[in-house]
């Protein structure tokens, strides 16, 4: 607050390991956050319970690498109600992950940030993130973007297994070869199974926990994953919410 | 949920790199977890914004090697009013606060853990922390126990310099020297200083932020900071703790 | 509450128009109700405000007509943030709207009801409601279906227009059909307009209100709408939510 | 929005009916709006549950009339915490009701609305009213009127039936004759019934519910209303909260 | 909880000035606790600002050693909106005030109180207190009683002057003169006023706060006040209350 | 509000016993007010429940006296969580503790005072307090001091018996004291104990209520306690208080 500045010369910076002189001086350059929001729930019998964590926090480096912003520290917790009667799973209310991520953005407004980014591993918080960050826009000169694996579809062409219902997979082919190639150490392939749980066309109208149709947790074919896979998908995934990052902050009024 | 169980032969486990199996077994046969609570805040221009964190978690885990449990993501952010004017310092209300710990405690107790500890490597923490677990007692079956470096006064009987406060250090000798031991490559020693703000009798009474009594951030001594002074603060920390947890455990009615 | 029961021998009832022992015996032996949910908001130059409401209404009446159910009052008002610089436009908040459903949801669940189908009408409903059922299923003894326009694509298979965005449709060629067959004097089609507002391929993800994207209110083409078309898919929809209701209460465990 | 204007031509306009350019060019020259405020509840074995929903909406439309305002739709929910255990009756909490009379308000006075009449057709509703327009005209500025039967007393000094406490009468001689007159085929007078459920002084200070006091769910003598009582009395009323309204409207500082 | 019953042989105590032994005997033997609501509010320019709080403690011990009970501290504050530009007023927003009334109940009945009396000395308090005891009836099991003095038209039937409209009344004849009776030394009789500030017949319907109808912050007649009708009046109120109170607690049923 | 000022010729002021035109005037010299909390709880076997409440309200009245202020009527229940099991003692939530404190603040604030000093009689108040007055001085144009017995242990060196914990004390011969000192009438010196409940290094962590601690509710020794001692110490205790609230008044900057 009172130091003299030291001018960072990095488009990105990590919030945690960085000190707050450096802090206050890139934002100062660049008013630009990319938040990662993870999740603490199970991810079947051969992934680590923090699979959505650690993939939200390694694109959101490379996305700020290939971009700019300042990484703030991921989340560990999402909205994982789907979950919640797995012995393991850490769930936020709709209540406490709405005003997680508002007191984020409000302590980085109050430190000069304009345009943040949420950058998500778990596919259940984009839903409560749409409306949260409504109310936050309403209250705050701060564009948002809430970003969720852009053009996943088309990414996954080369998929050897389908997804279990479309934008649904869960600890299969793409989530596991992403870890594969990055946390490989993590990951228990003998473990990996494939499980397709029955659907109905109206799962999406009930009530019912995804938790409560899959046996070992997996919605998909974990047993193809592959960390060559893992790895031209994180980047293909990189690049493109990359672009959508750098389109955004260089809209003329994006909102 | 329904997988063959797997006996644990662990006395901890990690909730985040584990599977939801292993949680599951764990959990059945000790039901007790531990829930590092850190924060993302100015620490003078030397010390990482994660300090806190970094300290809580790597505490959580030799406490929990030490006596038993499962070490839950640690949070990163805290309640960091008095810093919320440094750039960089991110910082949850006291409701936020309060409904993060819940339900974490919730999600933890429904599947089946019964006794809780929490550990603070924020200061700030424990205040709020002590008024959320009474609610949280009076909601759930769970016993609760709030630990910030207890005994630190006798444990620091051979600092070289000075609290700036009774309990009340900031990016000092102590926590300079525990992240010169775990994260040397994290703490810049070129930028150590050393500020002993002024202090009123009364600084306590008011609402003046101790964010703006200090210059650097810094309230005490960081250049005397050593790695050895930090390995063997650590250690006699992670034994206070352990010695506390399991007494806490084994104790009739501790509520 | 004291009065002799005359036994309702309809598979329907709807609870405005109703008097309260008729709903007593009603929910006696049909314990399930129906909830449309309407919206006040703009629906172009051509369509009255209540669209979505009226819409909502009659789809309730011949689902519950078609498969059984009390018929509660169609809530006029949604979460129509997406429109609230229109003028004429009323929004609920978030909180508000989750605290109406539940309301509604207590207390005919108070009055016997066990089964639960909202009817939306509006587009943005799904979203929050979503979330709200979940807390609801969670606090009451209620199974609850959530039913939007189930498989609309298909139904629309011969619809002379594109849809403006996936599912992403307002006052075009479907609603502006259905209202010419149910509600043919409030339709204006001499001021019906054909507006396909430029969408980038990110647009879901930032918190642009869909409003400022179009300069008439409508997303599609407004201008082919008749009447013929509404019956047919007015019909159409009404047996497949029909279906759907009526699989669900038939599910042993649906929940 | 961004339509040319048509200037509207009339002293009133339904919100629900009406399109959006036409509420905007209304609000532009009578930025004032009536919210008819009814209920679902038990209205005797022979009235329907909306009663006071249809007669809070006809009321409404004939003030708008006589005076001038947007009318917005009516909510068909209040607060009727007194019949909620009467099969059918749905019923807001004190917040519920409170949020959505706000929300309204809200969303209208964003459009351009400063003045604000409520019209309850339930007698339950002008209690919590009271201290939620105190909540609005605090944080919006806006004036509100809330009107519930205006110099009723007076106006039924032709009755044939005693009310059965001072301004406290249900499905009685006055609300039966009102719907004789408005919606006589909802009315089944071959059920209509007499009955004066003994009152104490006290009951007024109790929490026992109204609702378990009478039988039928009548306060006051159904048998004597008749459709010509119900259109003098509906026309006397209108015309008395058309002055009240439009005195309000003119009057300078009015809060 | 632990230390040898001594049996309180008394109908009533004070559970401010008793101890906390005292409180467990009398509650076992006398379940049932008096809560005198006061104000901290304008009374025009004789009258102390806590007329209110003086009346109502004075009331409720009374009223308890007529009848019996626990007699609570009596709150200072109330809901005092109307008079809220008045410096010197404080006042509790609707939600405050419902959450003391409901702390104060729910610690009563953990100590095993089964029936209360809220006993207001403020004219705007019973308005939220209607529905605040009903949310508390419906959360423990409580009977509970509002009593805001009773009968009092008819107990005022010998006053010189008019009340400004129907329970309407402020810092006039009957609150100066139970004042002159009970606090002689606090009243200032030589600034004491007449006024009857204006009212139309819809200052009930609107917002304008009575505050600023007023030019002393009287409504009716000080000038007339005595100490004689002081003490005839606060003793037949004690009569009155008394009886209530009485009856309510011997009601087999009443809720 | 519209009558001459009268100027207020002392420096301090009782908002309860006052009349408006006072409180105006007093206001308008001196925009500064002391708040008395106290609570109503267990104070053993000897001192009446109101104990904190009445030295609360006497230390305010005498440290206006010194130094200057408005003294707002007593609070006279708190944060006494760990007290709620013994009959008698009322307990304010967390929650309702903090916006009791916030709606007088704001009302106090909004006649004009800028400089609040909260005075607390209850050692379990301060720790909400300090949370909850950082957010009144983010909400208001207010400085909020918060006073419990600073220089507590300096003024105690003459104590004849230790206290329980650092400052931890009830009931005992500080309490005593001053209670013979103010309210003689009160104190039953016959019942007075002395208990010192076992303590564990650990006590503060954990969630176990004082109150399970303690077979009297008192924490030290009450069977010292003398009304000299209580006449010095309160003597003591109210320049100490005035010192620190002069001092915060003239603090350019104190905030």
């Amino acid at each position: 607050m009172k130091r003299e500045t030291v001018v960072n010369r990095s488009n990105w910076l990590d919030a945690g390991t960085a000190t707050w002189p450096e802090c206050r001086d890139f934002l100062a350059e660049t008013p630009a956050a990319i938040l990662p929001l993870g999740a603490t729930e199970q991810h079947g019998p051969h992934l680590p319970q923090n699979t959505d964590t650690v993939l939200a926090e390694a694109l959101a480096v490379e996305v700020a690498k290939a971009g700019s912003g300042l990484v703030l520290p991921a989340v560990p917790v999402g909205y994982s109600w789907s979950w919640r009667d797995y012995p393991g799973t850490l769930t936020f209310s709709l209540d406490t992950f709405r005003d997680v991520v508002k007191d984020l953005a409000r302590s980085t407004h109050r430190a000069g940030c304009r345009a943040l980014m949420t950058l998500s591993g778990h596919g259940a918080n984009p839903g409560p993130l749409k409306m949260t960050v409504r109310e936050l826009v309403d209250e705050l000169d701060l564009k948002v973007l809430n970003v969720f694996y852009p053009g996943l579809d088309e990414l996954m062409a080369d998929a050897e297994s389908p997804q279990w219902a479309p934008m649904n997979f869960h600890a299969e082919e793409f989530e596991t070869s992403l870890m594969l190639y990055l946390k490989p150490e993590r990951v228990r392939m003998d473990q990996a199974v494939r499980e397709y749980p029955p659907r109905s066309a109206e799962y999406e109208m009930s009530t019912l926990p995804l938790g409560s149709l899959s046996r070992s947790g997996v919605f998909g074919d974990a047993t193809v994953a592959s960390a060559e896979k893992g790895e031209r998908w994180f980047h293909d995934c990189v690049a493109r919410m990359a672009r959508v990052w750098t389109d955004f902050l260089s809209a003329p009024d994006a909102g």
